[in-house]
């Protein structure tokens, strides 16, 4: 894959490299994968599922996540998140014999996701996986398969499969909603993508700035609480720190009162239908002086604005770009805290959970 | 309602009274509503939904969580969690029509819980709320209606209405079980949680010997992993204090690596399919030297043990009893600081998201 000629390539991480592979990426996925995820939304309309359950864990899960608000707004779809233990620990498989069922893990390795998808199938539910690996478990577990075509990830923390996952639950949803608008948008994607990765500077001055932070918030609302969650992961993953994902409306009723001057607070707040929502928010975190990394593309926030997303960068999308800044983040804070990047201690890439 | 002899009736703080109360709501709710839930429960099995999906934010999330394994496990029936927020700011409720829609608020003034349940019903969904209060707009918004008799609830931080919400979802979930043991076992809860509530000395002096803690985990999987969130979010309200919930799954691999000597976690691991997997995570925390508190009724934890729970709680009635030391230690863990214990700054009782 040809990465960005602007890079250092010679002293660039695993995740430095795979960090900007992503507008190519995606622009793979949007040329290789169309006409077969138009077949499989014809499968689906066929099937007529009553409802979508996901299975994933860690990162796959905050692409569920995400799945819940796209699925949900533009095909009308009502999405569940699975509960693996139940079919593993209880043998006890809910009936899925009505449902889509989506199994989601990067490896394909993740052995309950796989549980999940094989007791769906035995039952008669419309099956798909999604992996960067065709070969994998849960990959043949599934009576459809959705590659990633991301190459190999080979930091720990994930990033390009992350927003990989993203971009095909979005096609899906393109495809579903038979909205030509919304085709139109993902074309867009990998220069939106590319001009989101030249933001790095100001996340990288917040990341020094506060390189001895102890803890920190993330906050998002519907599409983006995906990102508020994946945010605090990439940081736990890469800088040992325990950050904690809200959604806005959740966290000024309480949590909040944990805000004290300089605790840092990152803002995932896109233009679109809940941006407007933040401005209460944005007002409460001035008086009591926390350090707010404010990511938008909503003009109305005037100066607070930290890192300002693409100007056209459609809010249904947004969750794809917008948790750039947050691995930008949680790169440079690893950096200024000198910690091993594509390796962090206590981690493996892949894991299997029963 | 007569409370329990032994308490310090005159100075006793409502959260106290009301965490005290618990196992006669508990009696009340298993004396009155049996027969009202039993005709419910037979409105649902002619109604044969597809799946289920519930509404709620909070605490009551909490009590959703539980219902996703109970009625997952006993029931068959596969739970989404609702995402309000679609219905009102997006105004794009997804296809309900197959399900069985629940709204589960307290006050069931909670608008965007309201909103799910009126779209599901006018789109045919089999409707239903359980609130603390009859008159409430979500309780006259759904087709039955399931009424907690708490009496009023004062303290901002729920308790005895969290407990009471968790024993509808059992009650409903041993009708459509159609179980005799499961039956059984509900009568035996209001003695045992009697029992649980003797165990306030040893979480009182955890949370003494900790009283100036910054941040701390609470663990948990399957059944339990809602006593952990829960857990966080009364130390949270009560103490302004961040603690994260996890599953014991998703901990091991990657947040363990914030555990420091002396850094508090609570491990909730009642007897049953999901203990046996904790004994891996028990033994990281002592290496690592964790200040655990293992509450548990499962004898192979031998010396572990800090809180231990009634021999004889069945595991899927576990949380009822196993979120009442976490209650207890919010509590405990405010006095120990000098907060107001019935009126958190910051928060107020009945939230309104929409």
């Amino acid at each position: 894959m040809k990465l960005n000629t602007h890079l250092r390539e010679g002293t660039m991480s695993h995740l430095e490299t795979e960090i900007y592979e992503q507008p190519q990426v995606i622009g793979n996925l949007l040329e290789s994968e169309a006409g077969h995820i138009s077949d499989i939304a014809e499968a689906i309309r066929e099937f007529q599922p009553a409802f979508v359950c996901i299975a994933a864990r860690g990162t796959s899960d905050n692409a569920a996540r995400y799945a819940q608000y796209a699925l949900g707004i533009h095909a009308r779809m009502p999405v569940a998140l699975a509960t693996p233990s139940i079919h593993t620990l209880y043998n006890a498989a809910p009936n899925l014999s009505q449902a889509l069922v989506i199994g989601i893990s990067q490896s394909g390795m993740a052995a309950d996701v796989t549980q999940v998808v094989s007791d769906a199938r035995m039952q008669g539910a419309l099956t798909l996986s999604i992996t960067n690996n065709p070969n994998s478990p849960l990959a043949q577990s599934a009576a459809h398969h959705i590659s990633l075509h991301a190459g190999e990830e080979i930091s720990v923390a994930a990033t390009k499969t992350y927003t990989a996952q993203l971009t095909v639950i979005a096609m899906l949803v393109a495809a579903l909603a038979n909205n030509p608008t919304l085709n139109a948008d993902l074309l867009q994607l990998p220069a939106q993508i590319t001009q989101t990765l030249e933001l790095s500077s100001p996340v990288q001055e917040f990341a020094v700035r506060h390189a001895d932070l102890e803890s920190f918030a993330a906050l998002g609302r519907a599409y983006n609480y995906c990102t508020a969650i994946e945010t605090c992961l990439k940081v736990q993953e890469l800088c040992y720190i325990i950050g904690q994902g809200y959604s806005e409306a959740d966290f000024l009723h309480g949590p909040i009162a944990i805000v004290k001057p300089e605790f840092p607070v990152i803002v995932i707040a896109p233009k679109g239908k809940s941006s407007a929502n933040f401005a209460t928010l944005l007002s409460k975190l001035r008086e009591r002086s926390a350090a707010t990394m404010l990511i938008t593309n909503d003009d109305n926030f005037g100066e607070d604005v930290w890192v300002r997303l693409p100007e056209a960068l459609p809010e249904w999308l947004s969750p794809i770009a917008a948790i750039i800044p947050g691995q930008l983040f949680g790169m440079h804070l690893a950096l200024a805290k000198g910690n091993p990047i594509d390796k962090p201690k206590g981690l493996s890439k892949v894991t299997v959970t029963m």
